[in-house]
């Protein structure tokens, strides 16, 4: 179980900072430490024992799952903050770390240990998550070949008359019947004039003929989630459609050759950008290319014109360039792809379009 | 369109409060006011325009649906917070709210405006979103509907033989068939000593004859959630599942008949609570009553123990008492309700179970 070494990696980024532990709120992050998808919160100490609290709800499948932690249980008529705050405070600790806490809990923790330094360690987090170990790339692959399954179904299906929901039904149906544990986020079919909006519109269109349709989708597998986008045409193309079409096509293309360990992220962006621009159509590509994605949807590294990342062996990222004309429609293609030492790994099937 | 009218009742509040401003950061928060998904940032000042944040993006879609405030693009090559922040230094607030901004937002809005008085507003906006308009029930009564004709689905084809995700794969597609947006969580289907856990296990075992499965299963429709949960047998029924369903059966129906406008909600936890407990297994209900839902799955009012909340008709909750037996299994009845003055009104079907 890589779950272990992930808290040690954590506590040696503790010793290092010189924090005396870390308070992690953030379910996804708890996740990553334990592999326990319900716990409330979970205190790492630079050294000792990690102690998980989890609600009575959560308890038994906590103590059957999550085996290299302390778990205490916060039982139903306890308040689970008094709880929290008094468990740090009799641990004597000088100073915490913590990764996503509101305002308002920050607030609360603040006022109740005037003596305790906070920090926030939120990246310190990430700049292990988003370098993803064996384990984790073989439930992304697994949640891609998903994703790749769905849309494949889409492109078999997709056609005039249908309603933009009746096509998400049946690529959700095919990528669940054949395994995922659900979608990594809502999919978006979007058509016609409303495939000009990256998001969609409400998805209860009705596909007419010569429809540009965007289909973005992602399968969950495990807690990971792979992302997809591709765009077709219902009926046939036309000669702009199919311009706008191969522009985005080979911007993606320009962008994934540029993928290695060690190139500036920003510089990814400005390939497929530069690209876009020089076909005139820079104004309408509204968004960044790419996002890192593995427990998130949309994780560090970002792909962007402000994204300060430098790409890691072990990223894992999704290059979506777009254009997206106001009244006419849009078209993006997007794959989620490993960056390698010496290249990106393509883990969306790319034979699928 | 009432978002409008939730604007206003938000600035009576903030005059209320003397607060010159509130920054609402939570997506559904945004939506709630303005109808608008996917806001990066909302401004409500106590008196004039408010401003929506949008990433271009989502620029023309927020032009397009959100017409009840000002439109205020964020530009790719911006850094948003800081814009933000440039935007309430501008406006000369000497004192906002925020809802439910992370610590280290927090942090940076009050280093950077000192004078600023800031002020956590969350509970006044639950305030209103717990008081469910007409529109906001009618979605809700529609995610119900399509909730329940899942949950039938379910009924129809558990059986031996089955993997959790293959019914899990059946009910999502039934519901998605019939219009629904998408699921409100992800779907648990969770069966034989796996059931014990209230909130599942990998959802990949396999259906053994005489298992008892747990199906807790809700639908979205435009945003809105509900929330169902049945527990069947597969294959014949022991006479130990039997009394246990019986007794969660009657829990339910008794603290259902305690609903109305006035009650308290730890009141309405405690007649099924006390139920269960006189019946042997009060250890096994390790969670509380219900909860609210709405634009969340959970939301307030929360009905356990430790809620403070007065039921207020308008609340839409849902009602799903317990008991959980380590290696035997678990059983769990929920519906989702709303409040009247006199009563509660069911939403998801009672006929199906």
């Amino acid at each position: 179980m890589s779950s272990s070494n992930r808290i040690e990696k954590m506590k040696n980024i503790l010793v290092k900072k010189d924090v005396d532990a870390i308070l992690v709120s953030d379910e996804k992050n708890i996740y990553y430490f334990t592999e326990f998808p319900w716990g409330f919160r979970l205190l790492i100490p630079a050294s000792g024992e990690s102690i998980l609290f989890v609600h009575s709800v959560n308890y038994e499948a906590a103590k059957e799952i999550a085996k290299n932690v302390r778990i205490d249980l916060i039982r139903i008529n306890e308040k689970a903050d008094v709880k929290i705050v008094s468990e740090i405070s009799k641990l004597g600790f000088k100073s915490l770390g913590f990764d996503r806490i509101s305002a308002t809990e920050y607030l609360r923790i603040k006022d109740s240990l005037k003596d305790l330094r906070l920090e926030a360690l939120d990246d310190a987090i990430w700049s292990l998550r988003k370098i993803k170990d064996e384990g984790e790339v073989a439930l992304i692959k697994r949640a891609a070949e998903l994703t790749s399954q769905g849309m494949k179904k889409a492109l078999e299906i997709v056609r005039p008359g249908l309603r933009e929901w009746e096509v998400a039904a049946e690529i959700e149906y095919e990528m669940r019947r054949l395994g995922s544990s659900g979608v990594a986020f809502d999919t978006i079919v979007c058509s016609g004039p409303e495939s000009a909006f990256p998001h969609g519109g409400l998805g209860e269109r009705e596909i007419k003929d010569g429809d540009i349709v965007i289909v973005d989708v992602g399968a969950k597998y495990r807690g990971y989630c792979a992302d997809m986008t591709r765009t077709l045409i219902a009926g046939r193309m036309s000669e702009k459609q199919k311009n706008l079409c191969e522009i985005v096509a080979e911007a993606q293309r320009l962008a994934i050759d540029r993928i290695r360990a060690g190139v500036r992220a920003k510089e990814v962006d400005e390939v497929a950008r530069k690209y876009i621009v020089e076909n005139g159509y820079g104004e309408y590509f509204v968004h960044s290319l790419g996002h890192g994605i593995g427990l998130n949807v949309h994780e560090p590294p970002a792909l962007g014109p402000m994204s300060e990342e430098i790409l890691q062996t072990g990223n894992v990222v999704t290059v979506e360039p777009g254009i997206y004309i106001p009244r006419f429609g849009g078209v993006r293609i997007e794959d989620t792809l490993l960056v390698l030492e010496d290249k990106a790994e393509r883990l969306t099937d790319e034979r699928i379009s």
